[in-house]
């Protein structure tokens, strides 16, 4: 079944959640940022709030993992992935959790920061 | 990463897609259902539109999938699953799409016709 929700078929309005994760992201100038690893779905609201995007590393060693606004990501038919408008500098400098491991999403000021810090609308509003 | 994003830490208000699926889901009698096989995702509105349930079937054979909709979903802490209040009977007879594997999800009449099945809040409100 999962085969044909493929993310290529872009003029479907809906796409599987297995089938965004593992889909390549790009800026708008082409360059390949990295992949979207999963999505974070906000239980109270059914939103999906972030794209957890994994970038850097090599063989998995090194890799970082920040959450990016969902509003931010736009799908683009002819490259196969996802574009969003940033840099790979504003992309590494996003605010990270203090924690080592996966950010505090109790933490309400975290995922206001990392709106702001992308100008993005909150999921929440 | 990901291991510690369990369905398990219910407090947590955001949950990873690749968590919810493989969940298992039950109805309110206690009765297993099934699983969740994945989410479908609206890209207008960010929103989880289904879950879409595997049941029946066995090692893979004669499975039935069913998009049900998210909003009928709760999670149950102690039984480490979803909840919904739904028969085996019910969701066997739920309004099937005509093609033989995934949904026409263009068809706006289908989804209407699932949600008013179940008496669901659609997600495009």
């Amino acid at each position: 079944m999962s085969a044909t929700m493929t993310a290529a078929t872009t003029a479907n309005p809906l796409i599987a959640g297995a089938r965004v994760a593992g889909t390549d992201v790009y800026n708008t100038a082409g360059e390949h940022l990295g992949s979207i690893y999963d999505v974070m779905l906000d239980k109270a609201t059914g939103k999906v709030a972030y794209a957890i995007m994994s970038f850097g590393g090599f063989l998995g060693l090194g890799e970082k993992y920040h959450p990016v606004p969902w509003s931010m990501l736009d799908y683009d038919v002819d490259r196969g992935g996802y574009v969003v408008p940033l840099t790979r500098e504003k992309l590494e400098a996003a605010p990270m959790d203090d924690s080592d491991g996966e950010p505090d999403w109790h933490d309400k000021d975290y995922g206001k920061r990392v709106h702001d810090y992308y100008r993005a609308t909150p999921y929440w509003i």
